[in-house]
């Protein structure tokens, strides 16, 4: 008999995994499993977007040896984990999704895309020229592997990518963060990329944005308390900069924030993990854990 | 002194030209130059996106050797180029600019930015799964120049990318359209970048449309006439397929006209061109095409 998992997926729809696996499905949707099957449960896969029902549950587990994220970020389940239990993110696993949706709110944003949906709905045509992504300069804050998903996908688009990290990597064109501020007056679009830390939480402060040259576009695809949003919302309603945001502090963003309506401003509501590309690349990280675990091996992407 | 040429652009901000070069320049707003003036001009390049002013010049054009327009589409051109003139089209200029476009176009509508835009104005936050572009399969019907640069835009993107030309080169991996019935319902999205020809007029049908999958997406970055508007309706109308149309039949899109409120549908008012990728790049065409002509080379991009 295997350890037991409690995963958000039955073993038959994760695939490659052997017959006798002792699962306990929850989606984190529906009633907890009941305590006494709980009891056992060595290996939990948190289900995604599900982080506030899963997390009560941790205490209640105390065979627990891995805690599994289906979200590249952890902030908010570290704090959680107990003594003694091992962490793991999912690493690699929304680099796609994420990654293109950076590149979409780009596009979307310099070619005009909210502007030209507002012109159809009123059934107006007027041909104007918008920026394009083409001779910009974009600089990616956070060069991890969804950075460097984005910079493979920027750079067939005859733009300049510069990436920034916490410490430079010469051989890969990559800058250190203490660069930042001579690099930020020379970007046309900054991309947010960094985890949510102590060090990042408001790194993008009036000082900040005050460096970023008029009309550049910033964007967080990383988490909203990277931006002090009150700074950003006196450069927007100035009209000096442009945001395009798939977080933002707070977060839900409430109905009557004034972010809501800032000018130049494009909002969508945190789906940089949640595509079509999400699912088969869940199964195949979940799947390749439960196999080394399976054999007894170190998991992959330790904390 | 060199040939006379009626350009758009004064030749100091082209740059790279010869200091005595005698150009009239005429940017196809305001009146027509003095009939006086026109009479030794030999080469004239066409004001981008004002044909209609500048086409009716040309039988006043008595000395006139070549017409270089700085579109990649003549279908609106050549019926009025005198006989023994030499038309040249802007083959390249348009590349980054258009194949830009239609990744904004695909990525937009497969991620929801249009429905996302609307919550936005409706002060809205609703995380939802979308499509992604990761694991779809494009079609890439027509693989001339802005073909071959959206291919080479949409490959990081972990799609899988089947261009269609008139002949297959089978070491491209380019099909030949014939093959287009078999490939159409295995396709996730599908780009329209063919010359508006007699052939190519509708060949976007209801025939073509109904190979289509359910849900699939057509892009319209050629031109509009190339889809049977009528047909197109009826499928999104039904909400069986969705539609990313920068260019329409008729053309400017008329206010009522039902296409502007079609389910499933983005339109952009024929922008593929006009950003801030094409002054550079027409100047360069333009510089390289005098220099040419100075030197009594034959000129590129002939039709």
């Amino acid at each position: 008999m295997s350890a037991r998992y409690l995963l958000p997926y039955a073993p038959e729809d994760i695939g490659g995994l052997p017959a006798d696996l002792d699962v306990i499905v929850w989606d984190g949707d529906g009633p907890q499993p009941p305590a006494q099957e709980l009891q056992g449960v060595e290996f939990f896969c948190l289900p995604y977007m599900r982080h506030g029902a899963a997390l009560p549950l941790l205490p209640s587990l105390p065979s627990l040896k891995i805690v599994q994220t289906l979200t590249a970020g952890m902030d908010d389940v570290l704090p959680h984990i107990p003594p003694g239990v091992t962490a793991c993110n999912a690493r690699g696993l929304h680099d796609a999704s994420t990654a293109e949706l950076a590149v979409t709110l780009i596009l979307a944003s310099l070619r005009g895309i909210p502007y030209f949906s507002r012109l159809q709905a009123e059934g107006r045509w007027s041909q104007e020229f918008h920026d394009s992504l083409a001779d910009r300069r974009v600089l990616i804050l956070g060069y991890g592997s969804i950075g460097q998903a984005l910079a493979a996908r920027l750079l067939p688009f005859e733009c300049e990518v510069v990436p920034l990290a916490r410490r430079a990597r010469p051989g890969e064109g990559v800058h250190a963060v203490t660069e930042l501020p001579a690099l930020l007056p020379t970007a046309d679009v900054v991309v947010l990329l960094t985890p949510l830390t102590p060090e990042t939480r408001h790194l993008v402060d009036a000082g900040f944005l005050a460096r970023m040259k008029d009309g550049a576009l910033l964007v967080n695809v990383a988490r909203g308390p990277v931006v002090d949003t009150e700074a950003l919302l006196k450069e927007l309603s100035a009209g000096r900069l442009r945001a395009a945001l798939d977080v933002t502090d707070p977060e839900p963003l409430p109905a009557g924030h004034p972010l809501w309506h800032a000018p130049g401003t494009l909002i969508t509501p945190h789906v940089g993990g949640p595509s079509s590309a999400f699912l088969p690349r869940a199964k195949r990280l979940l799947r390749g854990q439960i196999l080394r675990y399976e054999r007894g091996e170190e998991p992959a992407n330790r904390i």
